[in-house]
């Protein structure tokens, strides 16, 4: 064997008894495209399925700049203080940042990284996002199955990256700066209204107030939108990550949330919901993927993407070429 | 031959040369799941996507109850009315009430539905709204070769199918009633961020000043939004389409908005980048059809689904074991 591959059932004793080097080899395993690996990464995946987990699913997104990173140290460590454990992923293909590296992350999460009740993986190295969500997701099951209470999928929120990490979790976050000018710049549209919570943060020093006018701004602008299908009402809240401050409020509102969704039927019903889509989402991916090991077909299909951007070729007639080469 | 199928070029010259009845029997067969139809409907694409068009695609969307066949209807007229050709297209795959029947539209417009100038196709007949939508777009690319200068298309607003209108069309208006409460219900959260226009409909008799209140609310949490890529600042304005009050407004923002797009190259990077998508979208879904001539894939299929709905099946297993099927 090149390199020192486990058997399924060593990597599951070894996920469940927590031991976070097999945990972390395991998420390698499933990142990896070798088929030799695919076929226990598979096999892993629908043991650790069946087992019990009662984690919550936490997105946490926001442009670059609004403070994330510092967010998410301080919010994870606000709960492994309360004895949760706590795991971070992330979902960024564009990122060449922590690509291949945790170094990136432990920087960037500097007193999380060092919790010894707090597991931070780094984006996988992938080409297609389809490809990169599966990933984070699939690694999002192996940490349950290690028993982590909640997983944090943490976005950029500038392009379909959050729409991904919308479709696997519990709970979404969209962090914001207060102003509503330049530093919406680069949001994706519909973000907002997908937000169960939206939390202006840098709430600090000389703004305070500016971020307290923006809560009630954001409150009215909330009450406009569409009722969610949970009925849970989306909240705005300030805080300050720097100052810890508001990060309490924000866990009270997620708890609130989950008693609410747990109540109602909902929790369950949106995982179910989750999980069909996943199924489709995974059919296409994977299908492409068996059929695109054919070099001339990946040709092509970029040959026509050039030909479209130019506008001297058709949609439709191109996916007939390609179709008339994989077929 | 089983019916009365035309050649390309017969099928070409009719729509070139607006023939009504070529146009509609065109649409049939780019909607026919037949094989014989299917390389005719991709000659016939191939050949009209090299014709100049110079329309304007328009969506419009809100919920049951908005009012929206009565705008469409107006607002048709309205443009007949200043000599412009106009077809109507929608993406409805969940309603019964027009499949297959052109009926149900007549009714719907009941004006417009007799205006020379104007062409309305009802949602054409499908199990999934990826085929639908499909189906669509490529009808609008055959209204455009027979010379409609705006093709509006047409949705419901509950599903997925505005997504699908939304990258298919250069503006997308967004139909509301004054209030803001029950009437919400059902709209799916994130359309008003990828509004480029709410209209308020219904502005009449006693709702004129509830109107003007929503008018002013959504304007202020509008200006909450991330600014636009295309850098257009949506508006809001207010509408009754049955005293026709209001609809030279909107025709004038949508004036600004091509003015504006048109100027600063949003436009045609727009349509590219939906050309690109729908090459995506239609691959995945072509392929997949491909495969799925195979009747145990698809019963493993709807199978896999029921399991991963009642919680007994994880989908990274279910997705590999139809791969085993279909490979």
């Amino acid at each position: 064997m090149p390199r020192n591959r486990l058997t399924t059932q060593e990597y599951l004793d070894g996920i469940v008894s927590n031991n976070r080097t097999i945990l972390s080899q395991a998420i390698t395993l499933i990142e990896s495209k070798r088929k030799e690996d695919t076929i226990i990464a598979n096999d892993l995946l629908s043991k650790i399925t069946q087992l019990e987990s009662n984690s919550l699913r936490i997105g946490i997104t926001g442009v670059p700049g609004v403070g994330k990173s510092t967010f998410i140290d301080t919010f994870g460590k606000f709960l492994t203080s309360k004895g949760k454990k706590v795991a971070v992923l992330s979902i960024d293909p564009s990122s060449q940042r922590t690509k291949g590296s945790i170094l990136g992350d432990k920087t960037r999460m500097a007193q999380l990284s060092t919790d010894e009740l707090a597991f931070i993986r780094p984006s996988p190295s992938g080409s297609t996002l389809g490809g990169v969500a599966n990933k984070t997701r699939e690694s999002l099951l192996l940490c349950e199955a290690a028993g982590y209470d909640v997983i944090i999928v943490e976005t950029v929120g500038v392009g379909q990256s959050e729409v991904a990490a919308k479709n696997m979790v519990d709970f979404f976050l969209l962090l914001m700066l207060a102003g509503g000018g330049d530093e919406l710049q680069g949001i994706k549209r519909g973000i907002m209204e997908t937000a169960d919570a939206i939390a202006i943060n840098k709430a600090d020093g000389d703004f305070v107030k500016a971020a307290k006018k923006a809560k009630v701004d954001y409150q009215n602008a909330l009450h406009l939108f569409p009722p969610n299908e949970n009925s849970w009402q989306p909240t705005v809240t300030t805080c300050s990550a720097v100052e810890k401050m508001g990060i309490d409020k924000i866990w009270e509102t997620i708890e609130s949330f989950e008693r609410l969704v747990k109540g109602n039927g909902y929790f369950s019903k949106n995982r179910i919901d989750q999980n069909v889509h996943w199924f489709h989402e995974l059919l296409n991916t994977r299908v492409l993927e068996k059929l695109l090991t054919n070099q001339k077909a990946k040709e092509q299909i970029q040959l026509k993407i050039e030909n479209i951007e130019k506008g001297i070729e058709d949609p439709s007639t191109a996916v007939s070429e390609i179709l008339d080469i994989i077929f």
